[in-house]
This record gives C-alpha cells, sequence and structure tokens, in this order.
C-alpha cells in the first residue's frame, strides 16, 4: 500500500525519440529509456508503443504501474495543452487534433496532463536543475529554433491561450533578417543552432575567407558544433558568426529583464555545448547593451545543468502539480 | 456605522501634478482634485500638503476620513514598491529614500500601498476600462517616455524586484538609435511623444522638407501634437515620422504577444490623442510583420479609456486589493 501512487511519469515526446522517465516525489529519476518516434506510423501506433513502453519498463524495474499517480508529457507546440490535444505538429505530421491526453488517460488509467516541451523542460529546470530557489526564470532552448519558457512568481506563465513565451520570435532587429515564421528580424533567425550554422554557410558562399570553407566542401552543410570547434581554433568567420549570435542572445537576455525581471536567465538546447566562450560572449554583450541609469543588474545568465533530462523531469514535475 | 471603511482613496504622484480620487468599493469616483506638485518643497512639505488636501476635500466634499478603508500611491519608478519607498525619482528630485507609504499611514491612519505609476494606470484600465472582462493585458503610456504595465493571470506581474514591464526600454533595433537610458534601440527611443517629435526636429535640422519648419522656427520646438496636427493637413514629414513612431509601437505590440500573450494591448497618455491615424497605422504595422505561421492572431490593439484618471482609479484599486 505504501508503494501506492507516489511515482510519476515524465515523457518527451519529439519528432525524433521519445523519452520517457519514472520519477519519485521528490523527482528523483527512477529509471529512463528512450524509443525512437517513428511518427510516420501515425499517432494510434505511437501511443501504443509508449504504452507498452511504460508497462514494459516498469514490469522490469519492479516499479509497478499502480505506484503511478499522474502523467506529464511534453510536445512541440503550438497545441491546445490545457485541452490534452495535439493540433498539428510540424515534428509530428501525422498527428492532426490527437487529443493525447485522453487516449493516454484511457489507456493507462491515470490523469495525464499535455504541455509544450520547452516549457516542460523549463519547469523540469525550475523544480530541480539551476532555477531552485528562486521564484522568476526566463529559459531559452537553443536548437533548430529557439524555443523558451516563462516562471512567473512561482509558475509557467501561459498567456491567454498557451502560447506565451514565444520569445524565438520576439523582434530585436526591426525589418531585419527573413524568418521561418515570416516576420523580419526575430532572434530565432539569427542565434538558433540552425541559423548560427546557416549564416557561417551564407558568408562562405558570399567569399568570406574560413577554415570552415573545407567542412562546408566536404560534408554539403556547416552545423553549429563545426562553428565552435573552428572558433576554438581561431578561425575569424567563427569568431564574427558567434559575436553576431551572442550579440542576439545577449538582446534577448536584456528585453527579457525588462519583460518580466526573471533572477536566471537559463540557456539550455544543444548549442550550449559551445561552453564558456558561448556564454563569457553573452554576458560581454549583455554588460555592453544594458541600460547604464540602474546599477543594480542582478539578473544571472547561465547555462542549463539538467541535460536532456530536463524535458521528462519538468513534464513529471507538472503532473505532480495537478 | 454603514458609512465606515467602504471607500479608497487613490493618489496619482507625479512631477507637475498631484491627482487625488475618493473612490466607493465599487470604484465609482466620488470626488477627485488636482493640486501642484511643488516638489521643490521636498517630500516633507509635499506629503503634509497630500494629507492636508484629503482631509480638506473629505470635509468639503463631506465623504469623513472615516470611511476610507485604504490608501493607494502611483509614483514614476524606480522605487521599492513593496516596501513603499521612493528611492529616487527624476520627476521628483528631492524625494530620496522617502518612506512614503509609512509616513502617509502615520498621518491618515489608514493602510498605504505604493505602486509604480504605469502599473496603476494598467490596473485602472483593468479594473474599470478596456480590460474589464480579460485576465491578460499590455499597457502602455505614450509620454515623455513610455511607460509600461503588464497583467498577467488577472494580476500586476512585478518581477523579482518591482521592476518588470519596463517595456520601453526592450530592443526593437540592436544598434539603433541611443535611447536617454544609455542602451540602443530602445522602443522608447522612436515612439514616446518626445522622441517622436525630436525625431521630427533632427529631420527638419537635417533639411529635410516640411510644414512643420516653420513651426520649429517659431517655437523653438516641435511637440508630438504638432506632428499629428501637421499629419491631418497632409505633411509628407509628419507621415513618414508616424508611420515609424506606429511601426515601432507595432513591433513592441508582436514582441509582448510572443512574450504574455496578452487578449488586449492598450495604449494610453498624451500621444493618443492623435487617434484614430495613428491607432489604424500600428495595427498596419502590426499586420505587416506579425508571423504568417499562426492565423490566430486574436491580440486586440486599442486605446485606453480612462483619461487621466486611470492612475487614481488604479491605485485606489490596488488599495482595494490589500
Amino acid at each position: 500500500m505504501a508503494m501506492q501512487n507516489k511515482n510519476f511519469i515524465g515523457i518527451d515526446l519529439g519528432g525524433t525519440n521519445i523519452k520517457i522517465g519514472c520519477l519519485s516525489a521528490n523527482m528523483k529519476l527512477l529509471w529512463k529509456i528512450s524509443i525512437p518516434t517513428n511518427a510516420q506510423m501515425g499517432p494510434a501506433i505511437v501511443i501504443d508503443r509508449i504504452v507498452d513502453a511504460i508497462k514494459e519498463t516498469a514490469n522490469k524495474k519492479n516499479i509497478p504501474l499502480k505506484t503511478i499517480k499522474a502523467i506529464g508529457i511534453g510536445t512541440p507546440g503550438p497545441a491546445k495543452y490545457s485541452q490534452g490535444i495535439i493540433t498539428r505538429c510540424s515534428n509530428l505530421p501525422k498527428f492532426t487534433n490527437v487529443p493525447i491526453s485522453k487516449i493516454l488517460k484511457k489507456k493507462l488509467g491515470r490523469p495525464v496532463i499535455l504541455e509544450n516541451d520547452a516549457n516542460a523542460a523549463c519547469f523540469g529546470e525550475f523544480v530541480v536543475g539551476v532555477g531552485r530557489n528562486i521564484k522568476n526564470m526566463v529559459f531559452f532552448t537553443l536548437g533548430t529554433g529557439i524555443g523558451a519558457g516563462i516562471i512567473s512568481d512561482g509558475k509557467l506563465l501561459y498567456g491567454s491561450g498557451d502560447n506565451a513565451a514565444e520569445l524565438g520570435h520576439t523582434i530585436v532587429n526591426i525589418n531585419g533578417r527573413l524568418c521561418s515564421c515570416g516576420q523580419h528580424g526575430c532572434a530565432e533567425a539569427y542565434a538558433s543552432a540552425t541559423n548560427t550554422a546557416k549564416r557561417a554557410t551564407e558568408a562562405i558562399e558570399a567569399g568570406a575567407k574560413s577554415s570552415l570553407k573545407k567542412v562546408l566542401n566536404k560534408n554539403g552543410q556547416i552545423t553549429s558544433k563545426d562553428v565552435y570547434e573552428h572558433l576554438a581554433k581561431g578561425d575569424k568567420l567563427a569568431k564574427k558568426i558567434t559575436d553576431e549570435t551572442a550579440e542576439v542572445l545577449a538582446v534577448l537576455c536584456i528585453n527579457s529583464l525588462h519583460y518580466v525581471e526573471p533572477e536566471k536567465i537559463v540557456f539550455a538546447g544543444g548549442m550550449i555545448a559551445a561552453g564558456k566562450p558561448l556564454l563569457d560572449r553573452i554576458k560581454y554583450y549583455f554588460k555592453q547593451h544594458i541600460w547604464k541609469i540602474k546599477q543594480e543588474n542582478t539578473v544571472e545568465i547561465c547555462f542549463a545543468t539538467l541535460g536532456e533530462d530536463a524535458g521528462i523531469i519538468g513534464a513529471a514535475a507538472l503532473a505532480r502539480e495537478t
């Protein structure tokens, strides 16, 4: 009896992989697995595979299903999160108007909450990562795009229709670079991992000298990882591209400070593998651009600490809130 | 007995005038007065004049002081609002570390809350103005600067140190025009009333042709009111300046949508006297710039309706919350 209803499942449903974790009430990770999404199989099969994976792993780890109190699931937006419905999702092409919370609840007999994946990761960092002991936090994931989440007064900020904190699409350069969303001058159009690499490619194609040119010729493309590797080797173009990325991220930090005044601004996602050279540059440009009228710039800019577990931890922590 | 503790005082302490209003519990304005601030007399005398004005008017209007339950006061920032202390204020030069809430409470025997003036006006519009029946709202006052307030899930958003919603100083044009705060490319550097007029002056001084040149020569300066009057008469420079102001305000609206997803974005302050030509242009540029990936752009952009009473109403409404 003591084992009943004390654990939580967190699911991070991405376009490539589905990560699933089982966490205790104090958010200790009891087990985690990762399975390929195979989104092309369609939602019915994908959801069945999630259910089977949970049941099998619960059994194998000897932490029975009856100990699970609730389930949280994070997916890319846009979605009708509060209704538990994935409306459409570029990374999950066959998922159109899928009431995933309802289906999972029926199959597993537990309450299910659906959340934006960046919000879930943000909440994970807030509850057990770098956001412990603070009440206001802004969180960015730097990947293909720039995902974001806002914690205001201890809670995720949702807005009027569950789609607040689309901070990658805030405009930092009016009439600037075209973004995939159709706007001009979005932060994401410059500073996502994909657009960092893309700007390097464009510069080389326009004739800029760089050791990255060999990579482009060999692989047919440049990644943000390539940019940071060549930055470490002293390549001037890699430095210029990294500076531009950091400057845009610094302006995102300044605007976030002026909107919601967080104690911490946290960067996560693949691109933080660039490490200290990137973080130091963001802090440098933050100091260059921030207003001079206030001395008390107490916001801390830092990297996330939970890595790819943030999503499942956050989803489980949100399930615990219900 | 029935008359006791049912009314609220709202004070809008500005650099030029102090507006004071007495409101019933349902936020009906019972009386209001305006007295010159005379800030150079220093905080002790100014506060005594506020106390005297409240006592005299309460007496004259036959709504005795004993019917007052609490007092709210709005002042320009920055301040330690939650502690009730005006730390320093460019419009109230002698007010340095003044515990105004404590002093007023001692002299009037009622709880006093201190609030940012833009937040107070925002809350006023939220409670009895255009924000009735919504839960999320972003509010801008277009004056010397651009003040702002954010209502998130029915509450003012404060951030970690009472200074969130400094939206006039969010950057919309990285490396753009220098702002009085020391940053470059702030929305305020383009689109406040003062900077709208300043950009017109600069253009004329740089040789632009405009019917505003006569105004500049005659008065030694141009106001935003002049700009909108000459816009109405068909002046091309006035149109260009207004377009630039509206475009920056539209980007502020887009960024506000992506941060906190409000149902309404509300403009107030002296410059909304420009009326429909300004509002229509803001909406036009909003549609030009907003992302194309989502059809559901349900945010309403509108003007405030309470005029200069918003500040005292909001301060009284915040006093009612305590």
